[in-house]
């Protein structure tokens, strides 16, 4: 197999191999191809075309296809079976992390028809009950399938469990080393078992330090115990110990690039999950959430002005630094929620403590703040008239760096202890509230100071 | 060992038993400790306790700790010890990858006389060929350590190898299969070594079927190698074919993390890698340059609307809607982008055909430009008592959100054919421009509407 760029001309070439009906040309290029690339191609051709193709895909590639696919192409391909051929043509031949993947988002009903239509009881059994933890807990993305060996087992016993497993697990990575009770002691690598003697016991050569993780833990968490340990594949133990599944890096890669795509998303003013491919009512629905609170914000902000329509009539100058204030307010504030964010991401910031929080990053918006408002000062000073409206525009500047900064800090802490994702804070609806917080701290100021000058 | 979360209250704890003088309980403490969380609580004390801490940890944990520490805390560590013991005490016993790691954060003349100290002569001229790769290549990501089997040899003398190699390569993963040459050809994992008769030739067992990437591929199409195919060890192999070293998915992970990290700082105005916990100029400075180009790009509307400043004074109610203008182009603007970074970042979009994704932007625009306008439009209806204020205010807000979107896609698209990352295109640059945009259009339409109207 050789792996593939699927690019605009890749997806002409295939379609013209179907328009010509070549179909010996089409198998062996498939057979030629990752499902990953199969997959990515399925997702740029029409829906007719698709199933053409899967049909020409080898019956041991398709499982692997499908569950790369995108959901809607998934759909529209599953929709031709029946409950039962996708039990015994799909669902019984994946890992069960996968398996547990596709059925959920298949309607109830047709999701309890397949599990009921399984022969393999034990299997079905242990679908339900992954499908019956929540998402983004560990529950929900491991598999089943693993090796385990008992710990009075000898070295060679469990080479012989793991030549009778070997077709269930891969890629095994170590071996799960558990009690009578199937309570997870610790793990043994398929290096050390390869090195040491088959008439070893187990119990002299596995190795009692694993970190493993419950059922329930969230999958923020399992990424970070991932990156921090450099781990390659995790057990999952329930309440009482015992070895439920294990969770494996490419899954978790998976979750970090989704977290990561969020933030962004969030922080761009985007409300779902879109990629440029999609169609343009979904780019449209995705983006107009925001786009209407900004135009709120706007409207609110064109309310607050209109109270200070005599004072731009006869200070018309006010007016020329209305954008500044506001930007800078914007900026500001998402600076200070950004650098927040990313630390609670991380872990490298502990929620406990705000204050202290809050006066360092009065510290750094007291830094800045100066600098900004003396270098407008000096500006105004050169190239404008007015000193009173010199002044007024560097104590406005300098207050709304401050004031956003800390709404900028407080929100997004806020936001984690009500349990809610702070990223929001990087959002439209903050921005929005800076501009206008920039905007009555900008007149307030004014009008204090033209007043008492 | 058991894994710990590093908070304020662990620091405390053990500063007082800094304090206090217990070292045994600080040496067990130690010696329960995850190297990783070490490496966390050296980077949370001062640097003189960190010293002293580390001259606790057992010997074979140090150099763990060593690579896992930030930066500014492993350079005052290492600053108490001679080029010499450098070599002897830690270069000599790490992962060629880790070693180039802190070589290369170390001054040029110490860096040559660290490897100029190493005994090991084979070792130190595998650390020159790695430190001699550029930066964000395959090269400087790989090890040299792993297992390799020349393709002539049986399955019985590969397991030799690996008894052979076990110390030095860890963990092991897979086995390369080789051919005189050195050349890759293709890979057999520990389970089918497991699974295979010793006697047979490793020829008949092996997997031929391995994806690969040469010394100079850019480390985000690894990324995205390793993200597309679930890899978890990637071989390298030279301009000849022959193998080079192999790159691990922990190293991936941290790429994926920094790249993620990078494009939410450009997009957040944040122009250094900062975090939280860094000191209050380290954040300021990170921080002002966005500041500064939202002050210029202030300063230069405020020119600009000073150029209408009679038409504000007959006309003040244009004033009232400048802060809605500007935020919508902003917003508009970033939505656009943010869809074109994530695309080229994914490698779901081509660079090539400029042009439709462009004219797809627009139909979005179009859209969203329509609801927004006409929303307003109604609302000035009711609430305002001029009819031309609405319809200029609309026919601005529709015109900015088209060419915020246009601008918004067509830059980072421009950006990634300059070879320039399209992710500052979402940052502070970009966001000016269109605020000043929008302020233009909206001026230049209300010029020409009034006058005509």
């Amino acid at each position: 197999m050789e792996k593939r760029t699927i690019d605009q001309s890749y997806v002409k070439y295939v379609k013209q191999l179907l328009e010509q009906q070549s179909n010996e040309n089409i198998t062996s290029l498939l057979h030629s191809m990752y499902a990953q690339d199969i997959a990515e191609l399925l997702d740029k051709v029409q829906s007719d075309e698709a199933r053409l193709l899967m049909s020409m895909v080898e019956k041991d590639k398709i499982i692997k296809v499908l569950v790369e696919m995108e959901e809607n192409v998934r759909e529209s391909f599953l929709s031709a079976y029946s409950p039962k051929d996708i039990a015994d043509e799909f669902i019984q031949n994946m890992d069960s992390d996968d398996a547990a993947y596709i059925l959920n988002q298949l309607p109830v009903k047709e999701k309890e028809d397949v599990i009921a239509s399984l022969t393999d009881i034990a299997y079905a059994s242990s679908l339900l009950s992954l499908l019956s933890y929540e998402e983004h807990t560990a529950g929900s993305l491991m598999a089943v399938e693993l090796v385990k060996a008992n710990v009075e087992w000898t070295v060679g016993q469990c080479v012989e469990e793991i030549r009778r497993q070997a077709e269930n697990v891969d890629p095994i990575y170590v071996v799960y080393v558990v009690d009578y009770y199937e309570r997870l002691l610790g793990i043994i690598t398929l290096k050390n078992l390869i090195l040491a003697n088959p008439d070893l016991p187990l119990a002299n050569v596995y190795n009692k330090e694993v970190i493993s993780v419950s059922t329930s833990t969230d999958s923020e968490e399992i990424a970070n115990l991932f990156k921090k340990y450099d781990l390659v594949v995790l057990p999952v133990v329930n309440a009482l110990g015992q070895l439920a599944g294990r969770i494996t890096v490419d899954d978790v890669v998976e979750v970090i690039k989704e977290e990561a795509k969020e933030d962004y998303q969030l922080m761009s003013g985007i409300t779902e999950d879109v990629d440029a491919t999609d169609k343009v009512w979904v780019l449209s629905r995705a983006r107009l959430p925001w786009l209407l609170i900004g135009l709120l914000g706007g409207i609110a902000s064109s309310r607050f002005i209109e109270v200070y329509e005599n004072e731009i009539q006869i200070h018309p100058e006010m007016a020329f630094f209305m954008p500044l204030i506001a930007a800078m307010g914007g900026n500001a504030g998402v600076q200070s929620s950004a650098i927040v964010v990313q630390g609670l991401a991380n872990n490298t910031l502990g929620t406990k403590n705000i204050v202290p929080k809050i006066l360092k990053e009065l510290r750094v918006a007291f830094l800045n703040g100066i600098i900004c408002s003396v270098l407008l000062f000096g500006y105004n000073l050169l190239f404008s008239d007015s000193y009173d409206l010199s002044i007024t525009v560097s104590t406005a500047l300098f207050s709304v760096i401050i004031f956003a900064s800390v709404l900028g800090t407080f929100i997004p802490l806020l936001l984690d202890k009500m349990k809610i994702d702070p990223a929001i804070a990087t959002g439209p609806f903050i921005t929005t509230i800076n501009d206008l917080l920039g905007l009555a701290i900008y007149f307030t100021v004014g009008h204090l100071l033209y007043n008492v000058i």
